[in-house]
């Protein structure tokens, strides 16, 4: 019954699910990032029409939903499943935003690696039978993570030079049994991986050594290489998370080369926008996946690329109990072709 | 591709997997409740050895994924996927206790319903091809939640008498694609249901709705009755939880019957441990199941039983917002035969 296993930690999927259809949003930074073109709402407030910031995460999960089934043509009961789930405490972004929908819906947490789980997740779920059309979702949100995982915003926290830029910015997939693609061919699902990172502002540091686990599984099964793909792109290791990952591969001979790219020095001008090491958060690989991607993918740009998000699963509480940062990462392989 | 789909919301697995081990462990008042004999390890120590309660439900997720391993002769390695969430924002629980096993983790958020939750999403990676063998667990502690969710256990905060008592407990289940059984047979994931319950001490009134829901599809997808089971068990309605259950279930003309238990009221004798309304926490289901129901499957005391863990999707933000709680249950078919 593992005939869809490839190597070690490999699946490929049999009838490899097709993105249906894609939806983003983006707030106030996003709207003057290069990337705003590839947006499909933006929005000034960062209340995003609700009274708190955690009800307008909410809003943005909600938006970006109801936008991919619009898009689709579809209406929530189309959907067998939902997949999502966010940074805030007890993911409250996903279950506030989405509990109107009425479709069984699936809570993971994998941080900032969530839009790679959700897609392996989703992909499964078709792929094995189990449902025709899910859709795959996250969020983040700068000022409710400012607040949860450091200060409150009003407060005006210094930021270190290491430190990211939490992205306000939501992205859903809707994936499905049919269609003409892009097609999710491949999934590597992550390990969880320590190697002893306990600065909190240098998350880059703490997540590179799990994409680099999950990456050197994903080539190792597949019997390829990063040239192999048109693109390969993690989630948020920023500027220094970026250059680590490209280091920790070559001492295994890999060489990432120049099609490597990471969403979190995609979403802004880290210099004229002043985001030290990068943007961060579920929503920047979410957003930059949901927009720019897979829009590339569509007009033929690229033919084949791997998505791997990292994310760091700490909370405040371990960092204060003396914890070290356990990262995550989860690589999926989309193609053109099946 | 969705021939394993069942009525509207029911997935029958094809090849049922496999419940290969299971384990549970447990703290001071679980060893005082009459299911007592029913955990493989009581521990009198709050901490579990560690120096902080949030330490300590880690070392319970690593002790009990152990011995499930031990118990099945297993090694880490042979799993091909762990299933975990636990309550603790971000789900350090999960994150810490598993990191140093060294296999592929997809994190859950389900609140109370992880048990459930990650035993659907197990069955189906298995019944998928895209797993042998993997591992669905959770834990709760009380000391833990009772200062994320209300205040620091030493300030001695007064129960309501619709409070439920969060378990200190874990319960890991390790599925596979062959085995002896029991199997699981069936499941039906959840929809949010949010019926506008705001008492943050009254969740079995805001989660049974959301059982009703899943119930009521599962037995209208199988065409069965709650008297076609041994046992009907929810995770943690309690006392009046129950007793909602049985009200909305019977306005829609299913009786549910003797055979009707709900987790929260098995773990603990209510009135000699003065437990209010009852057992909660993702462990009350996950310890319940991974011992007494699961042992008395084996030991053909039952031949099918309904699982069906509630989870209760709120945070302590999102109740100072204002807002209601929105619920959650999955319910997972368990059968000594295929």
């Amino acid at each position: 019954m593992t005939s869809k296993r490839l190597g070690k930690r490999t699946v490929a999927f049999a009838s490899p699910p097709s993105v249906i259809s894609f939806s983003n949003i983006g707030g106030k930074m996003e709207s003057r990032g290069p990337l705003a073109d590839y947006f499909d709402e933006l929005d000034q407030d960062s209340f995003f029409g609700e009274k708190t910031w955690e009800k307008g995460e909410s809003a943005m999960q909600k938006r970006v939903l109801n936008r991919a089934l619009q898009k689709a043509g579809m209406a929530p009961s189309d959907l067998d499943y939902i997949f999502a789930g966010d940074l805030l405490n007890q993911c409250i972004g996903s279950s506030f935003g989405l509990r109107e929908f009425g479709v069984p819906f699936l809570g993971l947490y994998g941080a900032c690696s969530t839009m790679g789980e959700s897609l392996a997740m989703a992909a499964m779920a078709i792929d094995g039978g189990f449902a025709t059309l899910a859709a795959a979702m996250t969020s983040s949100h700068f000022c409710t993570a400012e607040r949860q995982y450091r200060m409150p915003v009003p407060y005006g926290n210094q930021r270190t030079p290491t430190a990211q830029w939490t992205a306000t910015a939501s992205g859903c997939c809707i994936l499905g049994a049919q269609g003409d693609g892009p097609y999710i061919t491949h999934a590597t699902c992550g390990k969880i991986v320590d190697l002893g990172i306990s600065d909190v502002n240098n998350m880059g540091a703490a997540m590179a050594p799990a994409a680099h686990d999950t990456l050197l599984a994903f080539f190792q099964d597949t019997n390829t290489s990063p040239s192999d793909f048109d693109l390969v792109v993690t989630g948020d290791l920023g500027a220094l998370g970026h250059e680590i990952l490209c280091d920790l591969m070559a001492q295994d001979g890999v060489k990432m080369g120049k099609n490597y790219k990471d969403c979190g020095l995609m979403l802004y001008d880290l210099k004229q926008q002043d985001m030290h090491a990068g943007g961060s958060g579920c929503g920047c690989s979410a957003s930059v996946l949901n927009g720019y991607l897979l829009r590339g993918m569509r007009e033929k740009r690229w033919k084949r690329i791997l998505f791997a998000p990292t994310g760091a699963l700490l909370s405040p509480t371990s960092s204060f109990q003396g914890e070290s940062i356990p990262g995550i990462s989860h690589a999926i392989c989309i193609s053109n072709t099946k």
